[in-house]
């Protein structure tokens, strides 16, 4: 089954922090109130500007991304928990 | 009786977690604030942008959406109770 | 004497419950929160969009609709108590 | 001396509820939140819209109106008691 | 010393409710909220509108004008108490 | 050193009140939210319109203006006090 | 790794404030709510107007810069402490 996000909401796997020391982003899950990491899964057409045409979005499927630690709304898409959560919500983009 | 929500409002029909264990989204009813989700049975003719121009649906009948638990108002219609929301309380689409 | 509403504003006649029995529509009262029907009588000519211009609406005098059990204000009008609310208030149209 | 309301402002005449017991619009006054009747006595140019151009008001001197209880605040002009609005808290036109 | 409002501010002289009993404007202060009266001393360029075009000012020095009791910010230009305030709390203007 | 406001804000220095007893504006320490005054340093290049254009900025450098009493952020530069607030914090532009 | 921020937001490392008594922007930590300094990393491609079309960001790397004390999001990147913030809570650019 595949889960298509409406409008500027973004599918979203959580990388979990402990894969990350291999060297790059350490985000200890103690530290108050860190950004999350993730991998985008899907995004929306986009939201639409006051005109009502679509807004490109600036992320797309198999970016790695941080996003605010409460963003999104959980749900489990064939067994696997994912979040969904608007654009506004990533920080940004981590590339090699 | 037929009803047809007004500008951006969409008419749900709730799909019940039970019927997804069949492999597909499952959302226990236990489980904090996850999504719930339905059918989508009619739709309106869309919200204005500020130029007072349509902006077109990004759901139509028939589809199979997540939307947030708390969404909508409660109707009864013909017997059966349905849900009556904003397009914007929908996630996103669920195709096999 | 006749009441016109001012811009994107709409004349209700309530339709109470009872009525709606004969296969239709059934808001028990009990129902929380369930949204309430009733008949257009008359719309105002319609909002303004940011440049000033008309927004059509989208009721018209006869139209059966549901709208929110809280919405409105209540004025007697030739005797008769009638609502006066925002067409924004409006969930939708009833149709045969 | 006269006044002329600024933007979309609206000056008006309240009509006391017991004039209208000759047959229309009965208000009294311990009805809750009912809506206040009066008279517009002058208007302002109207507001502007976002490019910076007028607004056309939809109340002119001499329509009988119907406005929210509270609506308003309170001046003498000339000896009367008057309420200055804006067009946005007046419901709709009463016509006979 | 000379002072130019920004924007759509205005710089207003309070005109005390004594001087208007000869025939006019009574605003007594003992009256709830009543708004107070005040001659326009100089204008703001104007605001701006979204596409960053000045605004008209619908005041002008000289103008007598009722504005809300608590408007305004009082400084003290050449000995003399003033108010400055924006446009918006003005209510109206008064010719005789 | 140097140092440039962003967008719409503006780098200001406080004139105390002692200096402006010589004729001009008195604004005694002790009165209640009376605007304080001071010498603008430096300008953004201003904010941008709902089109992304910019908007020009209505004071510039060595104007002597008035603002709230409580506007603005303070920060030292080669070791004296200044002030970074937003041009909608100045009310006006004093000339002599 | 690299990080590259959304729309309008900055990576910023932070700067310490012994480093600038050295003449220049004094900002002495027992300072309240002053404003703590900065060196730009990275800057988003801007965030839309609402043609959505791009903005262009008023900072770039290499910048340094002034921000509010409370601004931004810390996130370890290549086991260094940065911040993320949006370019609104820069107050501007110090240059020598």
């Amino acid at each position: 089954m595949a889960f298509t996000p409406l409008h500027d909401r973004v599918l979203v796997r959580r990388i979990e922090s402990e894969e990350k020391t291999k060297g790059g982003l350490i985000i200890p899950d103690t530290a108050k109130e860190k950004p999350a990491e993730g991998e985008v899964i899907a995004v929306g057409a986009g939201a639409r500007d006051e005109d009502g045409d679509r807004i490109p979005m600036d992320v797309k499927a198999g970016d790695r991304v941080l996003f605010g630690k409460w963003s999104g709304t959980e749900i489990v898409l064939n067994g696997e928990e994912l979040l969904i959560m608007k654009e506004s919500d990533i920080l940004g983009i981590l590339t090699d």
